[in-house]
């Protein structure tokens, strides 16, 4: 890349280009105590070398605390108010329709791995689902692919072919750790076979929304993934690890789920069809949290707003209520796509729209889930000391790129 | 009890008196999710089987979330608007002198301990640390007596004497899980012997501030509890159990202790002297938590009220402030016994004074506390169903006793 600029522009950022590997790790729904109790238990030996040698750090996610508004965030460098992604689903009032936000036509901002391509350094970026994969391969002439999909991996999609050959393993369940430790070994192999200069790992939460920190099954998980970023340094990579959002138990102590079914309030106290909450972590993979955060949208149709709003505040489970224009200004939110209203639950609860149309037979253990406020500190992990950080600055994990690249140094 | 009247006042409430002997049980630290991971590791058969038959439901504690103050709300069955504890320490700007709350002259309103022993009831509390008894035991003419100075409990001061002997363990350790044990301990031989007719038993928080949910040392000290919950059962007993506050994780990943520390930063700001930071956690145990939780208080002194607060609001780590007002509104403290201002820290946020005046060295395992708002989700569980408890009432821990005695069925 000699005859190439020395920093590449990104949505009003700039990024100096990278002197060695950067690799760069969201791990879903990574809570920072999953790190701390798996290394207290000695099970994450590489990420306690890691963090005595580098930086620890904790920053903010964005609002709601999902997968997609944060990763689409941290692959732009900018909040939902720019990108435009912030849910997976909204309510489009034109066109009366509920309408998905999984793929590029939804995104507003180009991703800085495409920038980075763009430039001439060779990018790669694999993802455990394939919801993930056309948001963040939008634009990107380089490597892109999800482990759910590894076998159907096509040159001329996805940069690459014959992945499963390269990984040696088969292709996993897409409810199952399996599928991040194929994100994870897909990294190593990438790093070993194409020296990519800039690589986004990005996981998936089955995990995370099964098992507490500390447990012996998140442990193992925090196992797995330090033997891989062992092998990620070993190879010469600067590390830098975050996670999209935070996760806590939505349960009582019993283990009972904690729901507060929004639309059935609403339309009790003020009417059927008076209100439509939407809940921005509803996909096409609810199995493992039943379509369960604690973040919804509510559009107050014909009930005046001040109402909806008193209403909402007084039920037990919300922690905040929010017009907005308050959002678009507290969460750098996409206003046109969000309601009237947000709410937030409280860290133990979670809101649904009404019992009936929440499947909650896949839960199989304690819920665990996110979307609130509760969850939004998330890692900043760096296996290098960061330099030229400005004191007091709030981090957020969508800065994750400027910290390895501009901040993080070329050698320990 | 027979010639007795129904019910007893206290503080303006009413209470049935017991059909049978009724327990209420105050786990230190007991973050709801202890007892859900317990039970999903096994480690709990009794809770298991005593939540599926019985009630679970949780509660707010008081802000804030320290020991003190909620023991105290939980017996005298009021918040510190009333009761007037609202930490271990206040200052008292008269006398320009930091005051400790640990001694009953501090307290406004009688316990309903008391007024059930008034009433004829046979009425006995065990504590873990003495700090509490004195508190808890004031105007009790009835059994009250620490794990802690087990030993020197006399039938004057106590209503008891040669506890070890009854127990048969020794004085354990101020800083074990022994401490707690004893008081299960205390509390099954009490009921075998001295058969009260209201029984309340606190233990410490030891094992809370070093251990997460879900982990070996966590489990093991839940199936202790648990052995002892099974025995109480088997004596007949109506079994309450609650906290006095939850427990989060207070550090990065790394497990280091996230500690904002005001004093030094308001010095910084606004000049020496210019303030005055209380930190009402602070008490003569604070080997296991260095003092640091996550609520202050801070007169303004020669500051600018605004100035102050604007400097706070604006800390990262600050989750909100309140003024005096807004905070004996929303948290129902007495005025007289905070400062100017009252400080939250965020979910992994403590706030320390100034780094000279904190003593980390104790703290062997990542910091885990509590006193905001984060840790006030507490358990409030029954070996019997509830009755007549009014849908979207706010519950309290302060109403344990409420629901023990007038909601929980005598019978299974």
């Amino acid at each position: 890349m000699t005859s190439q600029p020395e920093t590449v522009q990104s949505n009003g950022r700039h990024y100096a280009k990278p002197q060695a590997p950067v690799v760069v790790v969201c791990v879903d729904g990574c809570e920072p105590d999953y790190i701390t109790q798996a290394i207290q238990a000695g099970a994450a030996p590489y990420l306690k070398r890691m963090l005595a040698q580098g930086s620890s750090l904790l920053g903010d996610c964005v609002i709601p605390s999902f997968t997609n508004p944060n990763n689409v965030s941290i692959v732009t460098g900018v909040p939902p108010s720019v990108h435009g992604i912030c849910g997976n689903y909204f309510y489009d009032e034109a066109a009366d329709r509920e309408v998905m936000m999984n793929s590029p036509e939804y995104l507003r901002a180009p991703t800085l791995l495409s920038a980075f391509a763009n430039a001439g350094a060779l990018v790669a970026a694999v993802t455990a689902k394939d919801k993930l994969r056309t948001l963040l391969g939008h634009g990107l002439k380089g490597i892109c692919f999800s482990a759910e999909k590894a076998d159907k991996a096509t040159v001329a999609e996805c940069g690459i072919d014959k992945v499963l050959e390269l990984v040696g393993k088969p292709v996993p369940s897409v409810y199952s750790a399996d599928l991040s430790e194929f994100v994870f070994a897909a990294g190593v192999r990438l790093l070993e076979t194409r020296k990519p200069d800039l690589m986004y790992l990005s996981t998936t939460d089955y995990v995370q929304h099964k098992c507490a920190p500390g447990t012996p099954e998140a442990n193992a998980f925090y196992a797995m993934m330090d033997g891989y970023l062992a092998k990620l340094d070993a190879l010469g990579a600067v590390i830098a690890l975050t996670a999209d959002h935070g996760m806590s138990p939505k349960t009582d102590a019993a283990g009972n789920p904690r729901v507060l079914y929004l639309q059935q309030e609403l339309d009790a106290l003020l009417g059927e069809a008076s209100t439509r909450v939407i809940l921005p972590i509803t996909d096409p993979y609810v199995v493992h949290h039943g379509a369960l955060g604690s973040f919804a949208t509510v559009h107050a149709n014909r009930a005046p707003l001040d109402q909806v709003r008193a209403v909402l505040c007084n039920l037990p489970g919300v922690e905040q209520v929010l017009t907005r224009d308050e959002a678009v200004q507290r969460f750098e939110l996409a206003g046109d796509r969000i309601g009237d209203l947000i709410v937030i639950g409280d860290h133990l609860t979670v809101l649904g729209t009404s019992a009936l149309r929440h499947d909650l037979t896949g839960l199989t253990v304690p819920l665990r889930s996110h979307g609130g406020v509760s969850e939004q500190k998330v890692p900043l992990l760096f296996n290098r000391p960061l330099r030229g950080v400005a004191p007091g600055r709030r981090l957020r994990n969508f800065d994750v790129f400027d910290l390895a690249l501009n901040h993080a140094s070329a050698t320990l």
